[in-house]
This record gives structure tokens, sequence and C-alpha cells, in this order.
């Protein structure tokens, strides 16, 4: 592309936290940027839950790509999914032929779910990192409902009421705390033969608390608060087996045909073409300043890259991959600029924040802890801030009100082609 | 179901206009009623465009039917699909295999697309009824653009930035309205490489002038805003083969990758189930006051019915879907009651709106005449009117003021798995 153009051409993949502050952080930098994403849209993932249990619509937390950058004369989005990189020729190909040569390339596409080697639940136990995951569980979530009302025998009619969350991370514990929100209110008078509330919504972590990135007490104080919006939190037991009929804890089969995944992360598989060193969940072991060891050039941010900051590996968090993106950006300029390169990526911790459901959350800054309504009303600050686009704030904001004031959940609504309905 | 219960049991067959607003109307009547959809929800037809223009998002004009009926006790909502119905049995059978015994029926399933014979025009051609075509429609509108910009043909280029819209009725003239105004405005600026302002956007109407159901007058001011808008308007010429490179008219073959279908509707395929006459279309000729002919305790209504009032057929329009449902619930009523029937059905019509655009619009009330402007806030008030939920109309205003204040489409995200894309 663009034979014989004077600057050079810096390839970004992926349009999320990293690699859109990385572009953002270029605007008026001597390059040309190519930002390739399979998507057309910026997602705000930490909302992304709410669109799999029907409190916001799709588009409320995704922003077209080319519209946030339109204004950014150097860039220019294309709609694709790369297929291969080839670092020594500094060429990467897209999955419809098409070939880039960039100079400078930053790899920031991404985690996808993982089934610690059993890929086979994937049909049983979808996960949730795309809109499209987040449909598909809003409608696995509704239809579990309208099954069960469809449903004659009182033992199907259980198996369709028993809901599973695997992984008690922030996901697993937003997914548990909201579904037993719907079960327990929203859907409220709305059946004849069944009654919702006796839905039952568990959450399984393997480890031995919930949200175990925040301390001991504030995870006590979360399982407190998911038990009391309805959610059996199960810790320190593995599931291990999932079918289409439930899913194996330790010695017991439970029934169940809703069970999502929310426990496992791994990589974008596009790092494995780079043939450098990868940690077990496939991410790029980088150098202190990002790049990739042997290919100065080629730098990796966001969930894709693993790396240490203060004696501790950067956690796979939003805020870390902003930070990531802005400091590849540094670098670059540095370069171009011939100044001293920025000394090595340092993440800085603001804090660390989990939603549970219904004005109940925890808060983790510093010294401050708080739990329950105060830190429900921080998060929701916290993140109608970080969304994108004015609209969509607003738009948040009124679901939200509307969600509170009236328990009701404005996205209740199925689509979806029967060949994405595994349950036909 | 529900063995030996004493009430009669009405099953009514569709959520739309005619099937709600009848179930509605009997909300204190001594029945039972099932009233069955193949969808979770009702559906604001009349805004369906807007999702597929990605002006508004799928729920903001869909609500669930068990919401809306959930202080209606004599009601169950059932989410299933009919596949077969024995009048004399007076039973119908759900695809999963449910059977219903039913007292009286009341069937209003509707339309759908019908490709004159053309069925082949499907794959190529899709049409707009419900939620998911609608989202499909607004995929590859988006999609059409991107693959545009990745393309280095200028022949192929252009294909993908040929569009045409077929038939000029409401759905097509508001199609082809703001497909115009998304190529001129709301894309201004996002590309590198087409213009998407040189996006050639047709519609295409086989007779001799669009929106037919307007006096003639209205009907030629319709036509010169579409083109103000951009829109070139084709009429006189049926379009005589589609395939998946472009379209035939005349002697022409013109290149165009996205056709969308607005020409045809045909009943739904139920109404032959009942055995009884049908017009060419595929509706069902009832009886004045709705019912089938052979069968008194059977009722059609809606789109699937086709009936004389003031010696005109009446319109396939949501005000008068909503008047049939109203009237057999009345001749229910009375019978219940044992009083005497009420006169024949007849449809009022208070008057004809369809939109353009932006700020463009149609309106005939009597005899009153708008266009432009004043019509264009007509129909919006209207329409905001009409919808269902406080916080739809809400939303959808919001959403209206956002798009005239800064040209934007809040729901320009494609999603939709590779399956569903007939151009992976």
């Amino acid at each position: 592309m663009h034979a014989g153009a004077p600057l050079p051409h810096l390839v970004v993949v992926g349009g999320g936290f990293a690699g859109l502050w990385a572009t953002r952080a270029l605007a008026d930098a001597p390059l040309r940027i190519t930002l390739i994403d399979r998507h057309n849209h910026h997602l705000f993932q930490p909302l992304l839950y709410q669109v799999a249990t029907a409190g916001l619509s799709a588009p409320d937390i995704a922003a077209p790509l080319r519209h946030i950058l339109r204004r950014q004369r150097n860039v220019e989005v294309r709609l694709g999914e790369v297929r291969d990189i080839a670092p020594a020729r500094k060429q990467l190909t897209l999955a419809d032929g098409t070939v880039f040569d960039f100079d400078c390339l930053l790899l920031a596409s991404g985690a996808t779910h993982a089934y610690f080697g059993r890929d086979e639940w994937a049909t049983h136990a979808p996960g949730l990192k795309t809109l499209d995951d987040a449909l598909r569980l809003r409608r696995e979530l509704l239809l579990a409902f309208e099954r069960a009302e469809a449903e004659t025998d009182p033992r199907a009619r259980a198996a369709w009421l028993s809901f599973a969350i695997v992984g008690g991370g922030p996901t697993g514990v937003e997914l548990a705390g909201t579904l037993a929100e719907i079960a327990r209110h929203t859907l409220k008078n709305e059946f004849r033969r069944i009654d919702p509330r006796e839905a039952r919504v568990r959450l399984i972590e393997a480890g031995p608390r919930v949200l175990s990135s925040f301390p001991e007490d504030l995870s006590t104080r979360a399982r407190r608060q998911l038990e009391r919006l309805g959610v059996e939190v199960v810790t320190g037991v593995p599931v291990s087996e999932i079918t289409g009929a439930g899913y194996r804890l330790g010695d017991d089969f439970v029934p169940a045909r809703t069970v999502v995944w929310a426990a496992g992360v791994a990589a974008s598989p596009l790092a494995r073409s780079l043939g450098v060193p990868l940690d077990r969940a496939g991410r790029v072991l980088v150098e202190p300043d990002l790049s990739v060891p042997g290919h100065p050039d080629i730098f990796v941010a966001g969930d894709l890259a693993t790396v240490q900051s203060g004696g501790r590996p950067v956690p796979g968090v939003a805020p870390a991959a902003k930070q990531m993106g802005g400091y590849v950006a540094r670098v670059l300029r540095a370069r171009l600029a011939g100044t001293s390169a920025p000394p090595p990526f340092r993440y800085r911790d603001f804090g660390n924040l989990a939603t549970i459901g219904r004005m109940a959350a925890i808060v983790h800054l510093g010294r401050l802890k708080l739990s329950g309504l105060p830190a429900w009303w921080f998060w929701l600050a916290a993140h109608v801030f970080f969304l994108i686009g004015f609209r969509n704030r607003l738009v948040v904001l009124l679901n939200w009100a509307w969600a509170y004031w009236s328990y009701q959940r404005a996205a209740r609504i199925i689509f979806g082609n029967p060949p994405t309905d595994r349950r036909a």
C-alpha cells in the first residue's frame, strides 16, 4: 500500500484500549498509521456484562472506530482479520489476502476465552469477550426462562432454571449478581407456570475466594453481597465436566441447561505467529519497553502482553491496557524525534473496582476500601466517565436510572437467527 | 393444557398490532387467553427501518410481550412457532410438538416478504419485516462501505457503493432517504480511500409513482424530497433480475452489491392450513365480522386478512391492524355476554403518513396535506406517541435529537456471526 510514501508506516492491530489509546496519542506524530480490527467498533468491555444481561443495547457501549478517529488524518481504519505476521519481512496478511508492509507494528489484539484444554466445553459454556458473545448470552439467558415456562416435566424445568457461572473474577461476579436480580425482580409476575425466583444462580470459583485480586476482607464482603442478592457461591471446587445437560462439581453432576464461562482467558492466537517466547496463557513476554525480544520495531500491549512492573505482573485490566498503549506511543515519538527513550514501562495502579449487582460493589483505592452502595456509586461514576461518546454516556445513565427505579431491563429482546441457537 | 378449566380458551397467534390489541381489549373478559408468538417481543414495525439504518437499537422499538401483558392475569404468553392449524378439531400444533386446544382462535401472524415467484432473489435482496432482518440489513449496508474502502479495483469499488432499493412504498422510501443521508452526511470524513458521497442510492418502483397510496401531488412532492436528499428515483420499470453482482432494469444490468427488497409482501403461510379461500397474496378472505368462512370461532386480523370497508380493501397498515384486533375483541365480548353482534367491521381511516428522510415527510389527513418539515414533525410526534413504553419513547426522542443535531447515527455497530454474512 502507499508505495513510495515518505512517512514511516505504523500498523496497529486491535482497536481496544491499548491500540486505540496508542493511536490517539500519536495524532500529530509524523507517521502513517493503519489501525486494523476485526470489528468496526471500539468496545467498552467493562460494561459488556450489561449487554449480556439485557440492561444495555449493543450500540450503547460501542463506538465505530472510524468515527472516533475521523479527525485524525494520519490514521486509516481497516476492517479486517489479521491472519499472519512475518516479523522478519515486516509484513502482515489479512484473511482476505491483503498484505500490509509496516515499519513498526503494535500488536494489541487482546485475549479470548480459554477452556484449559477442554475446548469441547465451548459449545456448552459460552464466554463473554465480544458483542456477539454478549448477544448470544442474552439470548440464551432469556430463552432459558421461556423454555422453563413451556416445559411440563418438573425435572427438565428445574434444569432450565439452573444457571451456573464458572469463574469468580469480575465478569463472573457481575453476571451472577445481575442474573439473580433478573430472576428475583425483573421477571416477577411475567410468567404463569414458573416462578422465576426459583431459579438457582450458582457462581463457581475453583480458588479459595471470589474477586481474588482484592484484599481478603473486600472479597468476603463481595461474597456476602452476592449471597444477599440470591447467588449461591461455591469456592474451592473446580468444575470437572460440562455437557449440554449440566456440569460436574466434585462427585455431583448438577443438571443445568445454562452454564457460562468466565474462568479463563488466553491471548489471541496471533501472538504465536511472532515466533517469540510466550507465557502459559499465550501472552508475549515483552521487553521492559513493551517491544518484542529481537524485534525492536514490534510492540505488544494490552492483554496480549505480559510484563512486570514494580516486581509484579501488570494485570489484564482496561487502565493497564490504556497505559501500555500510551507508553508505546511515547517510545515511538522519542524514536521519531531522535530523543532518548523513556524509562521502562511502569504500571500506575489507580485502584480496583468491581460491581456485584443492584447497588452492590467493592472498591479498593490505596488505603480506601468501600463496599455496598457507596462503592456502587463510585463504580457507576467511573464507568460512565470513561465511556466514549456523549450520547452513550447519556443513554447509559438514562438506562441505569430506569433500571434502578423500575427493576426493568430495557433490552430483554431475543433476536439472532436460528443457526446461532445451539438449542434449536 | 388446563384440562377441565371452566373458561373458554382463546388462542391468539401473533403479538403484532392486531393480536396484541385484541388481547389487551379482552383484559377483563371471562376467557383464558394464550398468546403465541415466534418472538418474545411486540415490534413497533413503523420504525424498523431506523434499526436497519443504524439510527436506533433493536430494543428501542420492541418490548417483551410478557412485560406488556404482565398485569393481565387472563393471558399466558408462549414463545413458539405455530406449525399447523386443524380448524375442524379446533387444535393447533407448535413446531416443538405442543398441541393447544382452543375454543376460539385469532390468527394474526402477519405478512412476510414475497418475491413474486422469484424466491432465489431472497438471497441477494433481503427484505425488512423482523428485527433480525433489520440487523442483517444494517450489517450489510455498513459492510458495503467497508468493502468499498478495502477494494482497490475501481469497478468493484463502485459496485460496493451502488445501492438499490426495490419497491417505492413507505419502507422503500424510508430506506432510500435514510441511506442517502448516511452516505452524504453521517459517513463524511470517516473514510480515506472512498468518498461515501459518491454512493449511488437508487429507488426503483415498477409502478408509475412512489407512495402510490397517497394523492398524486403528495407523491410528486415525496419524489422531489427524495431527489433533494440524493436518491435517484426510477419509476415505471420493473427489476427483471437480481444476482449477487447487481440487477437488471430494462436492458441494463447494473452492478450493485447491495439490493434491498421492499416490493412485495405475502401473508404468513399459516393461512394455508385453514383450508379456506385466499387472495392472490395469500391473505384470508374473511367475513364482514373478520371470522373465517365456515368457521365462526376462527378470526383473522391484521395483514393476514383481506376485507372490504366502505367498498374498498382495508390497507395493510398498523392502525387497520389495531382496529381489526379491537373489533374481534368486541365480537367475542358480545358472544360471551350473549348480546347482539356488533355491525360489520369498518375501517376508520385517520390519515396516511410517510417519512422520507432528514426533515422530510408527507402527511395526508382528510383535506389536510403536508410535506417537508411540518409533515416530518407531525410524523415524529405520531410515532413517538404510539411507541410502547415510556423508556422507549424517551430513548427514541433522545436518539432523534442527537441524530438531527450531529448527523450521527447511534447504532453504527456491525455484529452478527459470520454464518449470517452472505459475503464472508
